[in-house]
């Protein structure tokens, strides 16, 4: 939740004047995203108003990749998945330069994300994922996730080397390592030995990045973590985000209903089944990482929202005990 | 710019069956105002999508105030005054609970606020601080202001009494100290023995609670320092955050304007003219004194902005040397 960079009028108006989307009639900072700054940008155009959502890019995306994000998110509309569309400014171009920064205007979804998860929305959720991953699989671009397998180490590394460890910071550096020798092994062969379906995937599913209207999906947002992986691997970060209680406990319920949405539209297969257990675990490990990492490089007391570690490295051991994919309901 | 309470979906719900409003169809947090959590709420009601404001006071609200806020903005959108109407739900009620918290939902108010001031901005603002203190003056309800003169000395002993001191911060206390001597016994008398006018002002009509779209006042907003004080206190509290550039030198130009556009609705008593310099060193000493204390008690390394008190500092040291109302076009 934030903007990060302020426009100014004339900044606003000027870059405006490269779009053939009326005039503006509303202008609004939205708490939401916590990489970007993002905006309410309502226009009315011969007596209709519209809104939209102005995105200006903050350095931790980089630049370089925002073409893929934004082809990657047009190709998904054009196909029907219900995510923001970028809107072309008059040249052709969505992506654009405002207030020194990367900047693309998209439209704005309607929905409420689900601050509490319910058993009504696994179901939906996997449908939407699996479309999600049919639809991608015409975008030929690749990018490869630079939150991946190969980045775990260097990560875990980084976050030892800092020297704001506490006893308890490097206790669980331990476990993770200990954790990463197993998962690392154990990880599905990419590029020509593959057996696992990859292709694009969203890799940041989280409840804040669905929208519900009327008990449906009505949009999927955040497509900057986007990438070309497994498609299961997809399926896992969701049952590691959407399958917890806040207690920490594994509901199989909602994995039931996520895994049985996701194949009433794409069936998984065998090897994927299989997979499953080192894929949730991999996932767990991912946002351990950066969240471990977060935690020991954000002063206490600043005034930011770190997320807790602990939530991640507690599904992580569900994940090594889990031993065959048979616990996620599938 | 903040969303400091979450709201689960089923809190929202029930909160919104109390309401004749349509069903909802957008949910989004609000980066504005930095006391309260605000949210834009769109519904659909008779196939009709209207969009509306929903407020979640946090602790630096005064709950007993709300009545009197919410009541001030509903009696000044019904004189034609733009600003937020509460909307009631159907007890008939505005003020409710969400969450935990003191809540209330109010209209959507197009337009954008300026990010640089013009002078084209100056004259249109004095017309609509005037037309809020026309129609502010049938609203009868009282409310002191909890941040005038009796005040001030107060906030500056409680910001002299912290340890977080430094040399710097020491010497502004003095400075203010000093200017606190001149200011008070100068300050225009109250009550039976005022000669000034006074009623309902708004008392922080700064650039960001002022929306503008074609050029004219589209809208007024966060009312949440509004209390019952000289009008020409108002006048003062503008002149302080509209008329000074950004390399902190007064703009003569915006404050004719300002004042102009001011006396085309309600021209200021010759008592009101004269006391501008005082109430401007006043209205100077408040912004300072709790952007000065917030300084002192802020952590420098809390990664909240902190309002840099310096820039009302010298505001406060030119209105101390004006002398006479001269210096602010009138």
């Amino acid at each position: 939740m934030a903007v990060y960079t302020e426009i100014t009028d004339e900044e606003l108006s000027a870059f405006l004047v490269g779009y053939d989307i009326g005039h503006l009639t509303a202008f609004r900072g939205i708490a939401e995203g916590v990489e970007n700054s993002n905006f309410l940008l309502r226009t009315e155009k011969d007596g209709q108003e519209s809104d939209y959502i102005l995105t200006l890019y903050e350095k931790r995306v980089n630049p370089d990749d925002l073409p893929w994000f934004l082809g990657f998110m047009r190709h998904l509309a054009t196909k029907g998945v219900s995510c923001p569309l970028p809107v072309c400014g008059r040249d052709g171009e969505a992506l654009r330069t405002l207030a020194g920064r990367p900047a693309a205007i998209t439209t704005f979804l309607s929905g409420v994300w689900p601050r509490h998860i319910h058993s009504e929305h696994c179901r939906p959720l996997g449908e939407a994922l699996a479309r999600l991953h049919v639809a991608g699989s015409s975008y030929p671009p690749v990018r490869a996730n630079s939150l991946g397998p190969d980045a775990w180490r260097p990560l875990l590394q980084d976050a030892a080397r800092s020297d704001r460890q506490t006893e308890t910071t490097k206790q669980l550096l331990e476990e993770l390592d200990l954790a990463l020798n197993r998962i690392l092994p154990a990880w599905p062969a990419a590029g020509s030995q593959a057996n696992l379906p990859h292709g694009q995937i969203h890799a940041d599913l989280f409840p804040d990045n669905v929208f519900f209207l009327d008990h449906k999906v009505s949009g999927l947002i955040d497509f900057y973590f986007a990438c070309t992986d497994f498609l299961a691997y997809d399926v896992a970060i969701c049952l590691n985000a959407w399958c917890f209680s806040e207690d920490g406990g594994f509901n199989e319920t909602f994995a039931r209903q996520l895994i049985s949405g996701y194949e009433s539209v794409r069936p998984l297969t065998a090897a994927e089944r299989d997979a499953l257990p080192v894929l949730c675990a991999g996932a767990a490990m991912r946002f351990a990482l950066t969240r471990l990492y977060d935690w020991i490089n954000t002063p206490p007391d600043a005034m930011v929202t770190r997320k807790d570690p602990m939530d991640y490295i507690h599904r992580l051991r569900f994940h090594l005990a889990a031993g065959n994919s048979g616990v996620y309901g599938v």
